[in-house]
């Protein structure tokens, strides 16, 4: 029986959690556990749809996780599964092997880079003679040593949050399994179905920003490329450097010093490149879809309370709603617990490259290519964070909704138990954070914009004094 | 019938509604319907006056609609009508082509605009040519820089105005029927009419700051002309080309590539610049005239509550008055949502306009005229931004003004409603806000006149460093 | 009879304030008025101590108030009289003649100096010559042009301030009558007196302040007189100039412009610099000492509340208790509207001098006199403003109170009446502020000194750039 | 009789608490005696467990009170024995003989050093020469300054917080006494003994802190050694300096010229060395060892409340526990009353170092193990500050633990007392503070990140300009 091992995987994470002492988590997973039981009970008795079928986060989300296998990202067994309780996180599967993989490769292109660094010298002896061949411009050298350390830190923050997803990886089936139960009792009466489902929304979305980023992944190496080759023909007697592979044996060029160069190794340096990108958008796009899933599940709980307006509500009907109000809200911390650590490295590494880019915003480019590039990857950025704050921030606003309902309700039928809900609505913050230092608002993007704007006005003021030199020479 | 059409239109008003799913939007139009056709049923059956010389906002701000036709902003058919009814938003319209007109001329000079910048050379291989004609005060760069920069900023914020304010205008109808069906309630008793009438108030402050206006504009023209005439005096020997019309070829130099020099083509110059400028300030006037509009209504709905201290009040009258303070809320929310893109645009606008003000503010002018029109202007900006974020927030102060009357109710009628009434009052933020990233309040005021005093005080400390030339040769 | 003349009064200003359309407004004075008469009538009826003798507020303010008239500041008639209605603002007064007098003085001194400034040249065309005769350090010119630019704004402050309080002592009648009287209530059980009196408290302050204040402009002369003998004593042969009147003539020079050197002259600078300089100073003392005297009568009011404590209350008492509460909240926001002004004035006059004196922490001083003074002005204007902030804060502090005492009233005593209170406590803001633009609250100052300490730090940054040059010769 | 003792301690304290007039003090003192007598009494009548055994934060903290008193920080005399009421501030005690010593020999050194810094000349007339010794990179001199200024301030720090320990000292025993009562109280049913007691938990992250502090300070030494060396090495020929202690006679300079090269001396160098050091890392272990303590005893509290879910609890048990946390609120604002000055010394101590480090970063460093030493102490003091922070920001977070049990009480049994338990954690801040002016919250901590973030920044963009040269040459 298929609905058996469900239930006994409950009683088995009902077991297996008695180790933890914190009274908040002990608290949370106890009546999780329960409420977990019972939906899955009351629905097996009832028969009724194959749950498999139903409008599920997990239904959602799994083609992205399947996606994410194939980077190394979140290694879950049993992926393809259709059903929850099979998806969990082992140590040895196929997706550890995977994101072992890349952890190694990935900490080797690291190494590799950090020490170019090391070797170029930021903080280095030989910075002196550094300045000395790149020219007496300040900027310029800025600008260089920006350039190094943006690479390195994408590089390091590519390998923490391989780990990040590990560990989120290994919390998910706790996750998971209260989310689905949830996703279940509330595709049922008295919960209305929304327009439209929550796969074809994710999916939506999902296929918007990806196809973003691909473009922004292929303008990366367009730009490249083009750099390349204009500096070569206009440089170099030597024209048959000219084409694509010579670049790329510039552009993967740590690489290069420990393969030879052929068909496999230019494939392997497109690879690793292209899941660091991955890694980068997935974490954005994650939260988004996280944010999606349960906003909707808030504007379908508020959608119930109204339904109930005008009419004669018993207090054990308050309830009951009251009940799965708080139900909703617990997985809502526990979602915003579980990522947080997501949630924090996403917001930094976004300000961190809105920073460097808004420092380079000034800067004279070559090409046309080179615009393009430029300008689509920064606004790219600018809506994906923004897109971050917002998907977020309608969580809690989609928690308040039920508030406008609740004050209509006339003074006859106004009873304590009414009451506790407004204070109860009113009270708590409901959506993620990052580790509570701060919480993704629309007042948190508005700050957040308002300091990148006077940093880069301050950047104007500066740069301005420092730009008087045009150009350098193409082949210097 | 009249009547009869304005309560059909508002059954077409439910009918049409059905579509939207969004749970907020169902629940608050629905209500709004009902209530506007209750009011006016009521309303019609009691006879009385006529409702279109009540004191209706409709009334005091049909004026500011039909002059904002002539220049093509807020599109809306029968504007002349007194009747709230008869105005729609109708695609084939005269107002639209006059949009349509401004869209195609106003987008053909920021394209000229644009071109002029890029060929002058932001960003472009020539910048470092550039900078050795002007001379190498890097701060004199900075601020032609700006100079370009801001004029197109001008004109792209003012086609993105345009754009939004159709957008309102189409939304204009599903907002103003409530609106009126509420001012006409609030005709009658138990609401008292204030002393002053909302139409006298709009055309006080419309008059006073659009007459400012006017004189901030020709200050621009005369400021400008005075300039060139002493140029034109001093450096050439050409005194034909002192005159006006000279000045004005040069001013509106793009506008001549495309036409020949004659009447026409200078009016049509004339005509254009006013637009832009009428824009500018007929949005921050706008936001200015709904929250006067807003706030007298609550400060009425405050004094009815008033009469009520020291008598006995039944519940049911506790529960109408809190059912008209829903309803009052629910307006302000719809004002809200309604015109975010409008306040978000006019806020960004006019500190994007300030703080460039504020780099010049230490430039050396020539002319006392120039001295004039620099400070007048950077005053103008300031008292308006500040006018605006006053008046905004003084809806939520007057929202607040019931409770100090309740708290005198006597502990003997105390009852639910009351308390309900008053955690009502305390829970909400009624006002103006730009998309909830910040709401239109006097801490906003202040917190973005201390960023900018910061700055200011910034700049002041680098600018003092690159001041040390006087002003250059006139000539040069 | 002296009563019912004061009794009389309050009807006066009964009748007068029929004008003010403003509900808020209106509200506020019939209940403060009702107050007002009741309270005396049953002080009258009771008969009792006479209220002159009484620890009242403006009791403990008059000596203040008369020293203020001596500088034209707060004009009131019959300061000297005991009893609070005999003092009025008449346009036709002693006092006024005095403020009169002191703004036409104060205002062709600022004229002479807005005069030299233009002259010497900011801004002014010359500006590039003066850059040569002052060498070629930025930082030198910075430090001059604030130096010109500080004596100038602390002038136009003075003016503005004059006409501040000018505004405050026409409003002074309407705000000490209910202040008083809601003193005298509390000078009778069931209030405890304070241990320290008021008038000592206020004493003690005016005093340690006064003092410090005396001391920071004697040090202003002694640090300028000894700058000056040094200078002539160096360089220049005709030592007949070294007196302490030739110091005066080039300190007073502007004074000297018109009148002729003698006793009377010299006195007459004196006494207009230190008009200026205790303006200044009365404006902070005085929001200290209004602040002192709002605490008191909050902590007073905690007390009574705390000896009911473990006692049986019947809700008739809570009511008085809370009607009382009500009472010195509305005195409260009386005072900060009437004062609102006069804060925001003095904090933006406060923190525009400590980014002065910041801006010149790294200038090179010649003397040890004037390292004493510079510091000793510096901390104790530090110490002034935060005095200001402080004992503002206190207020909303003590208002606060009597909350713990609530907390523990046990459940068989616990009324609506008692909730009432509790949440009337918690849910207003009590305090002083500008305008509402911002509090005078604990948090505030820490937001104010973390950005001064920022602003500084930033200075530091670029001051160090351009000391690098040591002194300039004493005579150049 | 030991227990008898304790009571009348308990009734001195009641009598001699009378004095302090200030009502929220007489109000706490009150209830906080009543308290510890009664608990007292009821355990000593119940027999039981002997107190010293108890897990107690007095026995938890005792060890770290012991080493403190070598360095004559928080003088408490007894403060060996294992019952809290022994110990206690006497102005006549070894504890503050100990004091004096520091503050006269710590008074000192910061006079000499303060002579050296006026001597070299900040702000002094030689300033021009001291840059024309060093060259004119003005970022060196930036430098130099501060390392100047931080080694005085650092000292004057430690002096002020001598003084702070000792104030806090004289008000421990008000503080240990009801602290300890409640400890003991909570050591019985109906609370639950934590998992990991109190004292583990201090003795682990004081000891880790501890270690870490250590090997700070040992590199502290190496890196300075190690410079000395090579400088001696490259630069000299009489290598007969290359000892360690010559680098100590340089190092510890201030004191030789008071005393004779011995022995003694050197261990008296690094004695007083290390106590200030001690000291600054005694103040950060300080706050995180009290916020452990204290939202240990939160943390069994709320487990308490949570063991009541689903039952039939009676409104007196209600009470019982409602009265339990008024106490706790009370012991933590005790708390945070009398840490105030230590907590915002502490923070502004850190932040201003952690400004200096930053100011540093880019500093060329000779050594690896200038790096080393460098990059270990900016880390350890930034993991340090969170620790403080997010120590002291779990005691707010313990605190409302409580209120997700409340949530799910059922309807028939929700009453007042509930209700008001409910407001009662929701209305209040339980924290420690900075005077108040700021809090030690997440949100705090997040604030200042951002901050530093936003300044090194700044820095970044100064300090790129400036760093054209290589390192000096290493003898110059």
């Amino acid at each position: 029986m298929r609905h058996s091992s469900w239930i006994s995987c409950c009683s088995d994470l009902r077991n297996m959690s008695k180790a933890p002492d914190s009274i908040l988590r002990r608290l949370k997973v106890r009546r999780q556990k329960q409420r977990t039981i019972l939906a899955m009970r009351w629905r097996c008795a009832k028969g009724g749809k194959e749950f498999k079928e139903l409008d599920t986060f997990y239904r959602a989300i799994r083609p992205y996780l399947c996606v994410a296998q194939l980077f190394g990202i979140m290694p879950l067994s049993n992926v393809l599964s259709r059903d929850p309780q099979d998806v969990k996180f082992r140590l040895r599967s196929v997706g550890m092997c995977f994101t072992g993989l890349f952890l190694l490769l990935g900490g080797i292109k690291t190494v590799m880079q950090a020490n170019i660094l090391f070797r170029t010298g930021l903080n280095a002896k030989n910075m002196s003679e550094l300045l000395l061949v790149l020219g007496e411009s300040s900027s310029k050298i800025l600008v260089f040593v920006f350039f190094v350390a943006v690479n390195l830190v994408f590089l390091i923050v590519g390998i923490v949050n391989w780990l990040n997803f590990t560990g989120f990886a290994r919390s998910w089936s706790k996750l998971i399994l209260p989310w689905s139960s949830l996703d279940i009792l509330m595709q049922f009466a008295p919960y209305a179905p929304s327009k439209h489902s929550l796969r074809s929304k994710l999916r939506l979305i999902g296929c918007v920003v990806g196809s973003l980023a691909v473009v922004d992944h292929l303008l990366y190496y367009a730009s490249g490329y083009y750099s390349y080759h204009m500096h070569i023909f206009h440089c170099h007697t030597n024209h048959s450097r000219l084409s694509f592979g010579s670049y790329l044996e510039k552009e993967f060029s740590e690489t290069f010093e420990l393969l030879p160069y052929n068909m496999f190794s230019v494939c392997y340096g497109f690879w690793l490149n292209a899941a660091f990108t991955f890694l980068w958008n997935f974490m954005d796009i994650f939260i988004v879809l996280t944010s999606i899933g349960l906003a909707q599940r808030f504007r379908q709980f508020a959608d119930r309370v109204l339904a109930l307006q005008g009419r004669q509500v018993p207090d054990t009907l308050w309830y009951d709603i009251r009940r799965d109000h708080i139900r909703l809200c617990e997985l809502a911390s526990l979602v915003d617990e579980s990522m947080s650590n997501i949630v924090l490295m996403s917001c930094a590494n976004n300000v961190y490259v809105i920073c460097n880019q808004a420092l380079a915003i000034f800067t004279k480019l070559r090409h046309p290519i080179n615009y393009v590039y430029f300008w689509y990857s920064l606004l790219f950025l600018l809506a994906r964070t923004s897109l971050v704050f917002m998907s977020a921030s309608k969580i809690h606003d989609a928690s308040l909704l039920p508030l406008r309902t609740l004050y209509l309700v006339p003074s006859t039928h106004w009873t304590e138990e009414v009451q506790r809900f407004v204070s109860q609505l009113t009270s708590e913050f409901v959506g993620l954070s990052g580790y509570r230092l701060f919480y993704l608002t629309r007042k948190s993007l508005f700050g957040m914009m308002a300091t990148l704007v006077t940093y880069e006005l301050m950047l104007l003021q500066m740069d301005a004094k420092s730009h008087k030199a045009g150009l350098p020479d193409l082949c210097a």
